[in-house]
């Protein structure tokens, strides 16, 4: 009852991932000692990522645009396909500024015990757009745990009769991990290693 | 240029303090799986916050009405004030649900060396307060570090003179520590072991 503006916004932030009561709390003062023009700015990113996030219609990746930045991008490498399991996973790896081809999201890894089997991914999308020549290779970065093994096996067979060089980023990341906390020195040894598969 | 709207958020997030670049990823893409519902609550807190907050014109708490809901709630003790340094300080007594009385915030601590003088702070209207009559107790909770001492014992000074119970709440507390981040138990017993002055 009583505070409630202040306690709005912390109960608000406390459904956030890793912030308890104390940090919301924390949180809550430095953003009513913001600037106005710094709070809205926050708020206005909330809703402008809700409102307008989609997939990307050709790479899956979520965007404001379709098709997004990164596929409409000229200067972009559009013989290299970089398959990574989830959009986070782009942010990892455009951060190494070590890649500069284009990229294909499979929006999971297969998992035939949680039901994950490859008409749930983004695998046939992939094949068309492989069909649709011009790529010379394929990345493949699903994670280097056993769910993104299999997904990458599974892709290089099923392209294997295509004329593709298809490569697995190199274990420079820890097996069991994931993509997305890699920090970027790894992450670039990890594609500069990349090998044929 | 490439993933605009996701990079928005989390550039927006790293400018609160403990936020880093990796959690603010992980936060961002949180929001982008919460419901439209839940997103669109949060941005409203942060807009709510920074448009209505505003000083309690009597106990200078933080409220978005004035009087604020403590200052008008008939159910609390109105013959108790309890003197804190921050609106926050308020918020960590209250979740004790110990004290039933009002608050006074002096909006900062007495430091000479600072240039934060009595008049900088809410003493005056504090004395005021006083004045109007139907105070028996002023129950001190400065911060138990050198600042808050040295405002305690000043309030203490100029209130000599009217016939209240003047007391400090017992130290309980870590010396050196803040209010803000003490435990519940803590508080409570400080508060409960608080004796003249």
């Amino acid at each position: 009852m009583a505070y409630n503006i202040i306690d709005e916004l912390i109960n608000n932030l406390t459904k956030l991932p890793g912030i308890g009561r104390k940090t919301a709390q924390r949180l809550s003062f430095f953003i009513l000692n913001m600037s106005d023009d710094e709070a809205k700015k926050l708020a206005a990113a909330i809703i402008n990522l809700k409102e307008k996030a989609r997939f990307c219609s050709v790479c899956f990746n979520i965007a404001d645009k379709d098709p997004c930045d990164i596929c409409s991008d000229p200067s972009r490498n559009k013989g290299k396909i970089c398959v990574v399991e989830e959009p986070s996973n782009i942010l990892a790896i455009e951060r190494t500024k070590t890649f500069k081809g284009l990229y294909h999201v499979l929006l999971g890894a297969l998992s035939p015990s949680d039901g994950i089997t490859p008409e749930r991914l983004k695998i046939q999308e992939l094949l068309q757009r492989i069909k649709s020549g011009g790529i010379e290779e394929v990345i493949l970065a699903t994670n280097p745990n056993t769910k993104g093994e299999i997904t990458a096996r599974y892709i290089k067979d099923i392209l294997k009769e295509y004329d593709i060089k298809i490569t697995r980023i190199a274990y420079g990341l820890p097996i069991g991990s994931d993509i997305e906390f890699a920090d970027e020195v790894t992450l670039t040894k990890s594609l500069e290693g990349r090998r044929d598969m």
